[in-house]
C-alpha cells in the first residue's frame, strides 16, 4: 500500500510543483485568500472528494473516506503569504507587489493537494479517513486554525499531523520535537503621541521619531537584562511608520511588533516590560502612548508518542537520510490549536535550497521543491503508521 | 495716493477671505501646483494685467505698470501646500486628503492677488511698476525661486519684497532682521540597509528599525556635543519608514530629515558628522547605508537698509503696533535667493490666531485672516516708500 | 559511621557559626587572603592533620587517611571575599570596609573545616581518604582552582566533590544537575579613548562618558538581536569609571563586565560582537578604545553518575526534604576544573534565610548557618557512598 | 609713567615665569589651597605691601596706596587648580598626582605678583589705589568671589578687572565682549539608584550602569530637542562612576556635570528637563534616583564702557597686536560677582602655544608664559587709562 502510495507521490511530482507555482505567482494576504481558496475548492470538486469550503472563514475542508476501516486522520496546510516585496528573479515570481509567498504555504498547498490525489486515485486500499485541512490565515493572529476547530467539524477526528516545509534545514532530514516545538506568538501595537510642528522649531513639540527612536532601543533590555537568562525569549519591532515629510516634525509614530515565547510567566512579563518602557520614555519626553497587547498562538507542544512515530514513520521514506529530535525554534504557528484537544505533532521537512539560502520572510526566501514529495510521504507514512 | 490703496484693501478684504478660503480647500503640493497656477493666471487674465505662466515651473508673474514713472518692484507670494492630514474642524477644510496649505502660503497668494487688484484700480496713481511674483514649490528644495530667478524675468527689477504671515507673532506685529533672517535649510535622504527575515530569528539578520533607531539617537549628539554651541543649528529627522508586516524584521530602514544652519562652515561639519553616524552604527552592527545630503535653501539675508525701510513703511500703517527688530529663526525660505542680487528684505506680518494658537506645519495650523490686509499695506506702503 | 559523623556534626554547629562568623568580619579579597589562609592552616595545625600551605597560591590543602581502606576523595571550599561595602547591620558584620564576604564562602570553609573535625574526631571509622582543599580566589579568574591541579596534589585523588550555600534555594533542598550545571564566565575590560576638554566646550572634546554610555547601551543588543534565542548568555558591564571633576570632559571611561556561557561558539561570537560594537560606536564618535577579553572559567559540567549520587547521598540526610535536578545556572565557579580530569559533582545547598533575603553578591546577602550542617553531612554521606 | 611701569614690566619676565612654574609644580586644589595663599601672602610680607589674608575663605587681598590721587581699582587673579593628571612632560610639571594647574590660574597669581611688584617699585608715581584680590576657588562653584566680596573688603572700590590667559587666542590678541562674555555655569550631581546583584542574574537586579547610561544618552536632547535652538546652552556630564567589580552589577550610579546658560530661563528649563529624563528613564527601569542642581556662577556680563576702555587700553601695548570684540564663551568663571555692583571688565589675554595647543583643562594644557607680561600691561594701562 505504502510503495503504491509513494511511487503515486513520485509521479505526481511535477504536478505539485505547476500547482506550488501557480499559488507562488498568485499570493494573497491573510483573511484575504478567496482565490486561493477557490483554487483549492475547485481541485477537490474535479478530483470528486466530497468538502467544505469557508470553513471558519477561508477555510477548505475535503474528506476522503478509505476503501478499508481505520481511524480518521486530519492532515493541514496553511495557505496564505506575506505583506513583502519578492525580490527572486524566477519565472513564478510573485505576480502581486508587495505580497509574496515568503514562508512556503504555496509548498504545503501542493503538498496536501498532492497526498489527495495519491489517496484518492487508490482509495479502496486506504484505510480509515483522511479528512485534508486548507487552513486560511496562518501568518495573522488569530489565525485560521481556531475559527476552523470552532466550527466543529474536526470533533470526530482521531489525531492531527501536519508539517512546515524548511528552508533551514537540508533536503532529507525530518525534525521534531517531544514537546516544545515552536513557540507561543503575540503581536503588540504601539503609538507614540508626540507633538508635531516645523521641523526647524522641535522645542515647541515632541518629536515622535525621536521617541519611537528610544522605545525601540530600550526594549532591548527586556531581553538582555530584565529576563531570567535561562528563560527564552523574542520581542520584534516589524514596522515604524512615522512622519509625513521631511521637514515636519512627526506628532505620532506607529510600532508594531511580535513578542515569542514558551511559558505564560514570561509573556506576562514581557506584556508588562513593554509597557513601563513606554511610560517611562514617554515620561522623559513628555508625550503619550497607546499600546496594545494581541495575544497570539500558543507555542506549539507536540504528543510524544505522536512525534515519535512521525520520527520512526519518516524511515519508510527513502529520501529522509536523517530523522532528528531538536531543540524548538522561536517561530510559532497557529498549529497549536489542533493539539490542545487532538493528539498529534508537527514537524519539519527539511528543503534548504543549497545554492540559494535564505530564511523564511525573506524577500528571497525559497525553498527545495523536491521536499514536498518528502514532506507528502512522510505525512502518508504516518498516517498508515497511526492505523 | 497710500490712504486710496489702504482704503481699497480694506475694500477688498472679504475677497480675501474667500481667496484664501477656496486655496485652503484646494491645496497642492510643491511642484504639483497646476490648479493653484491656473487659478493665479486667471485672476490677471480676468483683471487684465499681463502676465506669464509656466515661469520655471508652474511660476506665474504678473506686470502692472503703473500711470506714474518710477522703480520697478517684485513682491513675491508662494503657493505650495504640504502632505499633512488637516485636523482642524473649519468650513473651509482642505478637501485634498493628506494636503494641507499649513504653512499660510494660501494667505500669501490671497494677499499678493488683493495687492494685484487694489493697484488695478488705481493703477493711474501708481509710480514704477509692480511684479507680482507667484512662486510655486517653497516647501521643497531645490524650490520654484531659483527656476524664477534663471529665466531672467526679475532682471530688470530694482528691489524685491516679500512677506510671511507668522502665527507665532501677534497680530499688529511686524518683525524683521537686519542681515540674518532665517536659516538655511537642507535636506537629507537615508536608507539603512540591514538584513530582513523571520521576527522570531533576529540572529539571522541585521534589524534595520533597531540600526535606523540608534541612528535617530546618535544624531542628536551632532547638536549638542560636536558644534560649538554657539553656533546654531538643527538636525530634524521628519520621516521613518521601515517594515511591511509586525513579524517580519525590516531589511530597510528610511529616514529623511531636515538641516538649518546660518554658516557654510557648520553647514559642511553637519554633512559630515552625519556620515561619521551612520559609519559608526551600521559598522556595529554589520550593515550599510546610503546617505544623500540635498543642499536646500542658503540662508535669508536682509539687505539692512530695505529692512529698515519696510519697519518705517509699516509705520504708516493703521493697524500695526509694533514694528521690530528680531533674532532670527531657524525656518528656512527661499526667498534667500532674490536676496543674492536685488537689494532688498523679508519680514514676518503677525497673524497669530489667539484662541486657536499652533505652530506652522502643524496639523491644527491656522492664522488671523485680518494679517492679510496688514501684510498688503505694510507691502504697498514699502513700495511708495522705495520710489 | 554516618549516624555518628551526623551527630558529631550536630555538636559542631555552635563552633562552625564561630568560624563563619570570624571569618565574615575578616574578608579578604581573591588572591590577597594571606591571613584567612593562615587561619585554615592553624586550625589544621591544632588538628594534627597534615596540610601544606600555598598551595598554587594561598591554597591550604589537608589530607586526613581514614583508618580503613578505601578511595581517595577531594573535597572543596573557597574562601575568599568581594570588593563590596556590607549593608547588613549584624554583630559579625564585616569589619573591612568594601570587602564582604557576600557569596558564602566563609559559610564554605567553615563547613569544611567542620567536617576535618568530625572526621578527625572519628579517623578510626574513616574508610579511604578525605582530601580537604581550601581553595584561595574563586572570585577572580584566573582563579585559585587551576593552579592548585597544576601542582598534582589532586593527582591520585579518585573523585571530587563541592557545594555552594545557596541563598536562592530553601534551606533543606539539595539541587543539582546531571551534566551543565554553571555557566562558563569571562571578564572583560574595555577603556574608550576620547579626549578631554572643558566641560563648556564640548565640540573640543571626544566625551568618553557619553560614548562609554553608548556602548553600555548597545552592547544589550548582543543578547537579543545577535544571539540565537534558545542560546543562554549574559553579558553585564559591572563597573564604568569615567572623569575625574564635574565639568571637565572625561578623555577616558573604563568599563569592566562579564559574560556568562554555556558553549564555546557562543563565547567566541559575543567576544567578536564586542568588538563590533566597540568599532562602530568609537567610530561614529571619532574616538578609540582598548578592548581585552579574558577567558575565565568553563562551565561546571557534573558528572552524571556523581550527581545521581550525590543525590540519592542526600536522602540520608534528615534535614535534606527534597533533592533535586534543576536548570543550569548562570552563575560560574571554577570548580568546573576539578570536573575536566576527576569524576565528581558540585551541588547547592539550600541556604535562603526566609525573613532576609538577597542575592548573592548583593550589599546586604546572609545565608541561613544550619545550612552549614546540611552541606557537611550531605558531603560526609555522598565520601561514604562513593567508596 | 606707564613707559617705567612696562619697562619694569619687562625685567619682572624671569621672576613671574620662575613664580608662575613653582605654582605649577605646587597645585592645589579649590578651598584647600593653604599653601598656594601662605607663598601669596609671604610675598606681599616681602613686598612690605599692605594685606589681609583668609579674607572669604583662602583669599589674599593687598592694598598698594599710590603716590598720587586717584580712584580705588580692583585687579583680580584666582589661585587654585584642578582634579586632572598632568601630562606634560615639562620641568615644571605637576609634583601632586592627579592635581594640576590646567586653567592657568598659576599664571594669573604670577602676573598680579608681577604687576605688585612693578607698582611697588614705582610706587610714589602711581594715582590712586590698586588691590591685589588674590582669590581662591574659582573652578568649584560656589567659588572664592562672593565671601570675598561679602566680606566688604572691595566696598571702596571704583572699579574691577581681570584677565584669563587664553590658550585658545594667539599671542598678542586681546578679546573682550561688550556685555555678556562668559556664561552662568552651574552643577549638578545625580545618584541612580538601582539594585545590585549577581553579574549573572541580571533579572533580579536593576542595573544601575546601564540605567546612568540611559540617562547620559537622554540628557543629549535637551539640547538638541527641548530648547529653542536660538538659546546657547550646554550640559556636560563629567564623571560616572559606578560598580565595584566586573561581576557585580552595580547598585548604583553617581553621574556629576555642569550647565552653562547665558539665559535664566533656559536655566531653568534645563533643570527641570533633567529631572523629567531622570523620572522618565528610571521609571522605565524600575529604578529611582536622586538629583541635586546647585546654581554657580551667573554669566560674566562686562560693563560696556570699562570693556571698550580695555581695548583701547590694550593698544599703548606693544605686544598687542589685536584687540577684538568677540562672541561670548560658554566657560564660566565667578569673576561675574565682581561686576554685580561694581563697574569693570573682564577680558582674555591670548596665550596660545602654537607648538603645543590644548584646550583648558586638558591633562596637557599649558600656555606662552609671554602672555602674562602683555596682561599685566594691559591691566596697568587699564587702571591709568581709568583714572
Amino acid at each position: 500500500m505504502l510503495a503504491d502510495l509513494f511511487s503515486k507521490m513520485d509521479e505526481l511530482y511535477e504536478d505539485m510543483v505547476a500547482t506550488r507555482r501557480y499559488l507562488h505567482q498568485h499570493p494573497e494576504l491573510s483573511f484575504k485568500e478567496e482565490k486561493t481558496a477557490a483554487y483549492i475548492a475547485n481541485t477537490y470538486e474535479e478530483l470528486g472528494i466530497p468538502y467544505e469550503k469557508n470553513v471558519g472563514g477561508n477555510g477548505v475542508v475535503a474528506t476522503l473516506k478509505g476503501g478499508k476501516p481505520g481511524k480518521k486522520i486530519a492532515l493541514r496546510a496553511d495557505f496564505d503569504a506575506l505583506p513583502i516585496q519578492e525580490e527572486n528573479d524566477v519565472p513564478y515570481k510573485s505576480t502581486v507587489p508587495n505580497v509574496m509567498h515568503a514562508c512556503g504555504h504555496d509548498g504545503h498547498t501542493a503538498t496536501l493537494l498532492g497526498i489527495a490525489k495519491a489517496a484518492r486515485s487508490l482509495q479502496d486500499q486506504i484505510p480509515g479517513t483522511l479528512v485534508f485541512v486548507h487552513q486560511h490565515a496562518e501568518e495573522y493572529a488569530p489565525g485560521g486554525a481556531k475559527p476552523i476547530i470552532e466550527t466543529g467539524i474536526l470533533d470526530d477526528v482521531d489525531a492531527v499531523f501536519g508539517t512546515h516545509l524548511w528552508s533551514d534545514t537540508p533536503l532529507g532530514t525530518i525534525e521534531t520535537a517531544d514537546k516544545e516545538f515552536m513557540a507561543g506568538a503575540d503581536r503588540f501595537e504601539i503609538e507614540i503621541i508626540g507633538k508635531g510642528g516645523h521641523g526647524a522649531q522641535p522645542h515647541q513639540t515632541k518629536d515622535a521619531v525621536l521617541i519611537g527612536s528610544q522605545v525601540v532601543t530600550a526594549l532591548q533590555q527586556i531581553i538582555s537584562r530584565r529576563l531570567d537568562p535561562l528563560h527564552t525569549a523574542v520581542i520584534t519591532v516589524g514596522t515604524f511608520e512615522a512622519g509625513a515629510a521631511f521637514n515636519v516634525i512627526a506628532d505620532s509614530a506607529k510600532l508594531t511588533g511580535t513578542v515569542r515565547t514558551f511559558d505564560t510567566a514570561v509573556q506576562e512579563q514581557i506584556k508588562m516590560e513593554i509597557e513601563n518602557v513606554l511610560k517611562g520614555i514617554t515620561t522623559a519626553n513628555g508625550a503619550s502612548y497607546t499600546y496594545e497587547y494581541i495575544e497570539g498562538y500558543p507555542p506549539v507542544i507536540n504528543h510524544p508518542a505522536e512525534a515519535q512515530l512521525v520520527l520512526d514513520a519518516s524511515k519508510e521514506v527513502a529520501e529522509v537520510q536523517e530523522a532528528n529530535k531538536v531543540l524548538p525554534t522561536m517561530t510559532g504557528e497557529d498549529f497549536s490549536y489542533y493539539l490542545h484537544d487532538k493528539p498529534g505533532a508537527f514537524f519539519f521537512t527539511g528543503a534548504k535550497k543549497e545554492d540559494h539560502y535564505y530564511p523564511h520572510h525573506h524577500p528571497k526566501f525559497d525553498f527545495d521543491e523536491r521536499a514536498m514529495v518528502i514532506a507528502a510521504k512522510t505525512l502518508l507514512s504516518t498516517c498508515l503508521a497511526y492505523q
